[in-house]
Formats: C-alpha cells, sequence, structure tokens
C-alpha cells in the first residue's frame, strides 16, 4: 500500500487552470496531488543571437521554486547570486522537451519563454512542470494563431511527463514527495501522445536496477500518459483537432 | 474621472485568502484589484550571526515578481545573478514596517523570515506586499503562540500600507499601474492600527509637490488604511483581541 | 542640549570646496560637521539603450564610502563583489532627486554622472551627498554651456537636502551620527529652493509618529534648507542668476 | 558505414594510463578514440557540513574542458565567473554514478574529490570520465588501504559508462562527435560489471524513439560496457580480486 | 627636456599630510605632483584564519581609484562585480612590499589593513600609495605603541617606492602620466632605508631593455628614494628615533 | 648543493613537444623538470572592441591549473566565480611578455589566445608556460603563414623565462617549489635571444637584495636563457630561418 493508498499505478488528482495569469500569452496553474506550478509562456519577437538570420524559432525554459514551496525555507537563488545545478538541469528538460514536438521553422523567428515557478511542492515538480508547459506553450501558439503571426499551429504532439519508481522493490507511479524521497530508482519519463519516447532519465539512488525492473516502469509511465494527454485535450478545446490533424499528416 | 471609475479616496477591490501554500507557518495570497501577492512567512530558529546572544528575535523580508507578472517578461534576477536596487529597497521596506509593531525580545531568538512573491502586478505591489505580509506574521506568530513556543503575541498594533499620488494635478487613493506611470507624485504610506506612521516615502517623479498636496494625500491615505485593517481584523480571527488587547496595554 | 551643543533647528558648519579634483566637468568637496564628501560631475556624451534616439538627457548616480570613513573598517563593495542595499537606495534618490530639477531636453542625448566618495562619516551623508552633487552638476553644465555644447543652463531650480528626526521625544534638524544611531524617527528630505518637496523619507525606527511631528520635523527641514540654497548660491557665483532666470520663468 | 568505419557495435580505441600525474592519490590518463580527459582522484580528511557526524564519506566530481579541447576555442568558466548548466549536469552525474558503486559507511568521514579535466574532445567526454574516474577512484582508495586507514576496499562492483545513438535511423555504439552532431537520438548509459543499470539518460534531439529502438540500444550499451570492464580490470591489478570479492558477498 | 621641465633625475614636488581623516589609526594624504592618494591604516584585532595561533601579525592592502580620478571616467568595480587584475597587482604589490620591512612576531595576532584610494591620478599611483601607506602603517603601530598593546615598534626599516622609466630613449625619474603612457620601459621600484631593494618590476612596453639601461635607470631610483625617505622621516616625528633603532640592532 | 643535486647554474631537465593537442593552431607540451604546462595557441579573425580598425593584431593569454596540479588540491577558480590575483597576475605577465616580440601590424585584426593549462606544478609555472607558450605562439603564427592568411612571420626575436632567487645567501637559476617556498628573493626574468630584458620581477620574501645579489641573479638568467632558446630553435625547426631573418633585419 502507497502511503496515500493510491494502487501502483494511479496517477495523483490532477488539474489544469488556464488563464491563471493576465498578461502572458499562455498562462496555466497545474495541480498533481499537492505540487502546484504556475506556468507561463511568453512570446518575444527575436531569437537569440546564435540563431538569428536562420528564419527558426527558439524554446527555452525557466524554473523556479518559492521559498517556501517546500517543508523548510530555501534560500532564492537571486540572493546566492547563482542558479543551481539541479535548476538548471531542469530548465535545460523543459526546453528540450518541449521542442522535441514544435516545428520550429513554423514559429518564425521568435523566442517562446516557458516559465514554471513551483508555489507548492510535494514531488514531481519537473514532470508537473513539463505537462503544464506544453499546455500554456500550446495556448501562447494559439494566440499567436489567432492573431494571424503565423499560418499553423506549430504544434507536431501532444507531451506529457511522470515519474515513475521503485519503492522498497516495488515498481510505482507518479511518485509523491514521501516517496520519492526514500526510493531506490527514481525515473523521469517524457512521452509524445504517440507513445514515442522524448525523454528517459533514471536514476539508481545509490542502488541500480535490472532490464526487468526498467521494463516494469516504463509500462506504467505509458499508463499515466495517456490520462495526462486526455487531461491536456481537454482544457486545450478548439485547439485539439488542429493538433491532431499535425499528428496524422506526419503520420503519413 | 479615474481610469477603472473609481473615485479619488477609493480603494480598490481587496481580498486576504489565508493558509494559502501548506507548508509554512503563515501563508495569505492578497488580491488588491489586479495585483496578486503570495506572502509566505516562516519562522527559523536562530538569528542573524550579529544579533546571536541578546535573546531577541529578528524580521527579514525577500520580494520577488514572477518574470511574467508583468505586461513584458524581465529577466529573473536569479539569472542576472544579481538583485536590483529596487527589489533590495523593497524589501528593506517590508522588514523594517513589520518590525515597527513587533515586540523583538517576546519573539525569542528566532527570525521570521517573510517571502511576498508578487504573480500578478498592477501597481501597489509594495504595498499590498506590507499589507499581506502583515497578516502572514501574525498567523505565523499564532502558531508558536498555540504550539506554546511563546508565551504572548508579540504583535503592538496592526499594520498596512498603501499608496497616495498626484495625477494630473490631482491627489488619489491607491494607484493601479496606469496610474502609476502618469503620476507626478507617488507617495508609499505605512501606518498603524492607531494613525501613526511607520514609513512615508514620497517622490516627485521629474516633478516636485508641496505642504499642501502632502497633506491633501495624507488624509487620503488615512482614509484607505482604516478599510485595509478592517479586512484584516476580519481575517484574523482570534488574533483580534489578542492585538487588541497590546494596543490597549502600550496606550496605558 | 544636543552633543555637541546646537540648538534644535541649527544645522552644522557647512562648507562647499569647488574645483576640487581637477579632471571631473564639475567637482566639489562638501564638509558638513564632520562628514565630508567629494562629489564629482562627469558628463559623457551618450545616454543609456533605453533612452537613445529620445533627443534626452540622463542623469545617474553612484556611491560609495571608503572603507574607513567610518569608526570600524567596512569591506568593500568591490571586495564582495556586490553592492548592498543601502548603497542601491542612496544612489538611486540622489539621481531622481537631481533629476527632479533639471529640464533634461535642453541637455541633449549626454549622461551625467554623479559620483559621490564619502572621505569621513559621520551622520547625514546621503543629505550632504546630493547637496554637493547638485553645486557639482550645475559647475559641469556650466561648463557645457562656456563650451558652447548647449544653450540655456537646464537647471530649474536650487536643490538641497538636510536631514530631520525625533531624539527622545524631540524633533531636531541635521542628525550627526551619534544622534541618528539613538534617534525613534529618522527622516530625510529634499527641497527646491522654492520650498517645494522632491523626496520625504520619514522612517520609524522601531517605532512610530505622528502627524504632528511630522509637521513639526517638515518645520525644521524647511529652515535648514534655506541656509543651504545660501551657501549653494555663494559658491556658484555667475551661474545664479541664470538659475533665477529659469525659477523666474518657470514660475510664470 | 560509419564515419571513421567501425561497426554499429565497435568501440573506438580505448586506452587508461595509470599514475598520470603525480600528487594525486589516483591519477588516469583515459582515452577514447580521439578523446583524452584526466581523472585525478584526492582524498580531503573531512565531508561536507551536511555530512558531518555521520560517519560516512562522500564523493563528489568535478568537470572541465581545456578551452581549446575543441574545434573552436571555448570560454573558460573561471573568465564567465560561472559554471554552465551542461558542466553542472556532468558532474552530478559522475558523483551519482560513482556512488552507486560504494560503500560510503566504509570509507569514514571522507570526501574523494574526482577531477575530469577534457585535454581533447571528439564525442563522449562524460561516458569517458566516469569511466576514468571510477579507475582514479579505485586507485585512491587502494592507496587508503594500502596506508591503513580504511581495512576494506569500499567498492561494491565495477562501474563504466558509454554511449549509444541512433543516426540516419540506425542504433550504433560509442558516437564520436561527427556522429553526435547528427543524432537523432542520443543516450548515456551508466552500468555495473553485473550488468545492472546506474543511470539512463536517452534524449531524442528534436525527435523521438520507440520502445524497440531503445531495446536495441540498451544491448548495444550492455556489449560495450563489457569491453570497458575488461579494459578497467587490466588496469587495476591486484584490486581487482577485492572488488570481485566485494561483488561476490553482496551477491550472496 | 620633460613635459613638467623637470631634469631627468628630478622627482615631482612630494607632500605627505598626516591625520588626514579622523577614524583610522594611521591617515595620509600624499600628494605626488598631480597625483593624489589617500592611505588609511586600520588595526584590526584578529588574523586571516590561515594564520591563526601563529602568534603574527598580517599586513595586507587594497587600492582603489575614484571613478573620476582621471582623465574619463572609469566604471566602480563594485558595479562590475569585480576586481580588476591590474588593482589585484597593486594591492599585492603593496601587502607585500610593507611586509619586507615589519616584523610581524612583534605585531602579535593582529591584522593591519592599508586603504589606499586614489582622489586624483597622474602616473605612478602605485609608487605614492606605497610611499605613503608605510607613514599610515608606521602611525598605526605608534598607536598601538602608546597604548602600549606592543613593546617596541615593529618597523625594522623606511620603505618607500618611485618609479623609472626609458622615454625616447633616455632613463628618467618618476614619471607623470604623459610620459609613462609613452615610455619604452616602465619600472616600479621598491627599496628600503638602507638603499636594498624590496621589489623590482621592470617591463618593456612592446620593446625590450638592456643591462646597461637597468643600471642607470637603477641609480636615478637610488638618487629618488633618498629624498622620499627624508620627507618621510620629517613627517614621522619622534617615531624616527624607534626605527633607527631597530635599523641599527638588525645591522649588526 | 640543492634539493635535487643541481648546480647553482643548472637548469632542470626541459622538454617541449609540439602538435600536442590536435584541434589549435599551435599546441605543445612544456616539461620543465616535474612542471608540465599545456601551452595552446588560438587564431581568432577579430580583435577586442578597443582596438577594432586599427588594422592591428592582439595576444592576450589565459593561465589555470588543473585543481589537483600540486601537492593538496586548490579550489577551481571556476566554482569560486572569480579569478584569483595571482592568476591574473600571471596571465597579463605572459600576454604583455609576448607581445614584446611580436610585431602587432603585421599579424592584421586578429587575436592570438594563449592558454596555459597547468597539468603538474613543481615551481616556475609561470616562466615555463612563457616559454612553452612561445613556442606554441610561433607554430600559430607559421600555420597563418602556410595557409597565406599572413606575409611574413610577425616574430621579431625569440623569447624565453626562467627564474633565479636567493637560497640561503646563495643565488641559484631555476627554482624547484622546494627551493621557492624556502628562498629568501625571488626573481622572474624574461629575455629575448638577443639577450635583452623584456620583464625582470624581483621579490624579497619577507626579505630584501642588495645590486651586488641581483647582478649575479641576471648573469644566472643569462645563461639558462641561452640553454631555453636552443632548445625552442630545435624544436621550431623551418620557422628558425625566419625568426632569424627578422632578428638580423631588426639589427640593422
Amino acid at each position: 500500500m502507497r502511503t496515500d493508498e493510491r494502487k501502483e499505478n494511479e496517477l495523483r488528482a490532477i488539474h489544469i487552470e488556464t488563464d491563471y495569469v493576465k498578461h502572458p500569452e499562455g498562462s496555466v496553474l497545474i495541480t498533481v496531488g499537492d505540487t502546484k506550478v504556475i506556468c507561463n509562456a511568453s512570446i518575444e519577437d527575436r531569437v537569440p543571437p546564435f540563431m538569428r538570420g536562420e528564419g527558426k524559432g527558439w524554446i527555452t525554459a525557466e524554473y523556479s521554486m518559492l521559498p517556501r514551496a517546500t517543508q523548510s525555507r530555501n534560500i532564492r537563488e537571486s540572493s546566492k547570486g547563482k542558479v543551481s545545478g539541479r535548476t538548471m538541469e531542469i530548465q535545460r528538460l523543459i526546453g528540450r522537451a518541449l521542442r522535441a514536438v514544435v516545428d520550429l521553422e513554423k514559429v518564425g523567428e521568435r523566442t517562446l519563454w516557458i516559465d514554471c515557478d513551483v508555489i507548492q511542492a510535494d514531488g514531481g515538480t519537473r514532470t508537473a512542470s513539463i505537462t503544464g508547459a506544453y499546455v500554456a506553450m500550446v495556448l501562447a501558439f494559439g494566440k499567436l494563431l489567432k492573431d494571424k503571426a503565423i499560418k499553423e499551429l506549430p504544434v507536431k504532439d501532444y507531451l506529457a511527463a511522470t515519474s515513475v519508481g521503485v519503492l522498497k522493490g516495488k515498481e510505482i507511479l507518479d511518485l509523491c514527495y514521501e516517496e520519492d524521497s526514500q526510493a531506490e530508482v527514481d525515473m523521469n519519463v517524457v512521452m509524445t501522445g504517440n507513445g514515442e519516447f522524448v525523454e528517459l532519465q533514471g536514476t539508481g539512488e545509490e542502488s541500480t536496477y535490472s532490464f526487468d525492473q526498467l521494463h516494469t516502469m516504463l509500462q506504467l509511465a505509458n499508463t499515466g500518459m495517456k490520462q495526462l494527454v486526455d487531461i491536456q485535450k481537454e482544457v486545450l478545446g478548439d485547439l485539439n483537432a488542429l493538433i491532431d490533424r499535425n499528428r496524422n499528416q506526419s503520420a503519413k
């Protein structure tokens, strides 16, 4: 039995609230159990220097936690004067994951900034960030489309993320903080709506894991992913149909 | 007529939601018009090195805005590697204001950390932060009292803040962003429940102001302050009575 | 009686020495009691990026103390690798105050840099800096005028600053360090030659103050300001007449 | 056919030179094709503050490239004043991987510092670093054992790393720089001598991959790993037997 | 003929004003032609961590220029967030030079901080700093002696510095800024009252120099040094006799 | 007798290996006794902003040590976030020394970057860096010449460096670490093939030195320099003749 009485293959309660902050082009509050992340998407009409003149867009992400999103207060990275290794790893992961399902040529010379700010943390903040950031991104591109700044929605497929792991020898889906801190293996999986892998990061925590354990964890991840994509579809409304059309075209 | 059709002496809609984030000892979401700030209060069982051994407590504040709390995206201070002058000014102001109504001797050797994180900005973020931070602080001290870590609530009076200014020659209360960006004079006022000043910061923006204008602005501030304190009283529930008792004692 | 036997409404001895350093366009050593500040004004023939092409000038200030300007040695901010919150607050204040009496359009696309370096500190370094910086600024603009780089002196009025406060319940003018460190209320006032406010910053130091106390302090400030402006007029010589003409014109 | 005419399942030429630098407790130059990394292991007789008093050891790693290890010169991170996200990710990975095969209790309150400095880069610098760092670490622990500072070799198993990927739809082992920069999928695999996973990081580069492709890549990794461990055994000499004994014991 | 009509072996006008700033234990304003440096000496009753428990003292120096000490304004090192290579070189030089004539054992576990702040620069700021810092240091030790915190003056000899160089093929003493910027060779010489070298730094500026040129420059330096030491003796008053006694003792 | 049984005027074993790293335009591993430094020269087709449009080239150097090049591990400067004073001094010295023998006009608007990375340190790392960097630089310019990017080799003379010092009252050549740490005087000498000085830096380490001692040290340096230049000539092969031709021309 899990600490919160879930089954091994059961996600926590998921909720995605759109238009959470009024200024950004896309804004979402994603709730996964007690983990809450504001995901804002901003469009800037230029790309970083190394990409200028290529006619392509760029997607980049930043991640942060409020100092008291956690049990004990963390020092702000702005006060420390530098961003931690953990934060850098997460923001690189979010950006890379989103770029995998976007046709950057169709974005034009624009940068999409994703800001994931964790308001309350209870495990799985990086996977919740990816799942929420995807929705904020699609909403922002939807706005560009509506404003006729771009001709097509440049999104090739759905994208969501969840964690799986091994706790006391048992494979489980969507670890909360208490589970995560005790798990022998911790794996983050980012997948598309088509069930392809975008990113797989599995770490033995002073421990190791076998191919069979890997296999079981990937099946659990697949189960969770389907539910996450269903929730995304629901909140995306009309944009849903445009993504489906893109998927079908690329499948041909 | 003001841009949002308010009267000169009218505050925007104010709402204070308590227990907003689950981990902090005190947590509040304050809404002032379209300005939204999460104010978290954390208790740490030690004081900064320069105060050790004095048996007194300390209160310190940090302030930040989400990058997209504003119309256009701001670069994170953690990415820049340093905190701006504006941020430093605001966090020094918040800390100083709160300390003015707390009996630090009664706090014991503890630090109260206040974190004000602006989710959405529409003018007056620093005054909203003070008004909300006060509530978060009282809740945190209330928890210490309930846990019997302290004997009395160390809060001597209510404390709230608002802005006043001069726009096109006319004095007004509680400026929204559009008003603030055009005002000739911008003044932040922090007052106690007894109507005493704690902090007064009035700036002519490439402009100046007379003693009469100052006088009118202070009357507007006084009007606003009373309403803010009434809202604070409402959300503080039982702690209300303890603060009133402290006020009466110090008045004697 | 005050520690240095002054009356409540008495300034310390003030002296302003011009042409103190040979390289700057304007250079002043201001002495206020035992507080000594070198104020240098430098003209740069361009403005910061955010103002380019507007045809307007800019004024910005930097403030620093020699490590041993004070009783005990302070670590240099260059060694710490960052500028403190206090320093930022002061340099923002100096720049803002000067800009209030300058017609930036008439400056052209130039930046005036003010450097206030405290050689010896005994309270009131920020107000001494503003009073001295004003003179250095006028001298630098006077040089531009003499060199025919500008057509008119872009200075609309005199500008000086002093501190007032409440010490043991009594309102006093121009606090020295010893008084400042014990005062219940500390207020910095920046005013024009016409007696208008440019900036008012009044802080209760773990204390509060009433409207009546505010009123008394502002009267003291007014008294001091007149003497400061008289001293400025004396050292500015011929430029005096040009400022007076500008004041009269704007009064019409 | 691959650019350097290797077969899909063929590693580049590997060489590990021990005692490369004279000062460190363990020092290795690892050569993987044209990639050359100096791996130095240093023992320090204390642990970081967060671990003091627990009687356990700690392993941490730092990674750097000479500015001209690559085709075009990179700016030094010491000149930039900060460590990049890529560097942080790699050094966190190296430390975590090594800790997975070490019994930290048996190390005592000591820190093992691993420094991986890339002299020449041609792809796979992070996996070469792990493979070389493992040898440097075992040599350093071997020295502690010889000096009787510890009673047993605290190493539970062999550990090596290699990369696999998908290039033009084909799975391949041990990518050189040219292959890596064109690959659709890039995966780093860290495994033990027993064939268990320690870390798996697979990234679609603006692309995705299926479960079948994952499976094929993991088989290639397994093939490479066996050869790497054989080379490690050769250079470790007598320490070989001690590691084997530890493996057998933990297998029981 | 030199730009300021001096002879080749002629120093500029030198003046040393003592007790320039009131707080430091030793304070001097040294003027060398148009170069002006405030040298403050502060005593701290502890040494840096790496020296604790050895019973010895330490001497360290910091050097800075006001932004407008020079023809055009320099950015403050505190704003840049780091100290330049030039500044570091100079402060290391000043500290090393002073330590060469001090018996650190006799200082006890104290740190002497020297702060050299250049108010106005016209060449030779580092050598003026050393010559002035020596006087400030002796005054500070004199104060310790008077307060009976130490038993003997820990200063073994006089110490002064000057520059020599080659300009248009001719060797000259004490270069002003204009000469320095055109010289082929620039050499800083730090010597004791006994005519021994403490530091010699001679640099060909995109040029080289022969042994004969070196010889001529060192003779010029020797001439200048004698005059500098005479001026130091004058301002040191009674402390003069104590230094002479120490010189005679060490000569035995 | 010296610790390693050398005579007073005897260099340690010197070896210069060319083409050490494959990417740089010039690459050398220089070995001086147990000191080993990789010197890489990179050509960049532009100059720093302050030199643009002058048609001249620039030479700049960076210096670093691997953390474990020394007996005990040093913290990386990239981790500290800043470069130490010692490092800055050394890299400024290397750049200045190389520029003294190069005709920057003939380099064109290019920057030559020299990277000296100390792999193993046993005293004299800065002088070994200069001697090795000279060879790497000539090789890089030789490559430019071969590629017809420049018309002549812009190198006017040979350049090498060594250390001399006074240990227990005796002058010696080329100090190893053990000698260096005990020496009373430490002097670094950079000379051309023609026996002219480029840089002389002699420091009394809490000690002083006479003119006679200086003289003896310079003779030792001269002896060492000749052997160093002979080794450089050997490894430079054909480029040797071009440098000799330039020397003869400038001698006329």
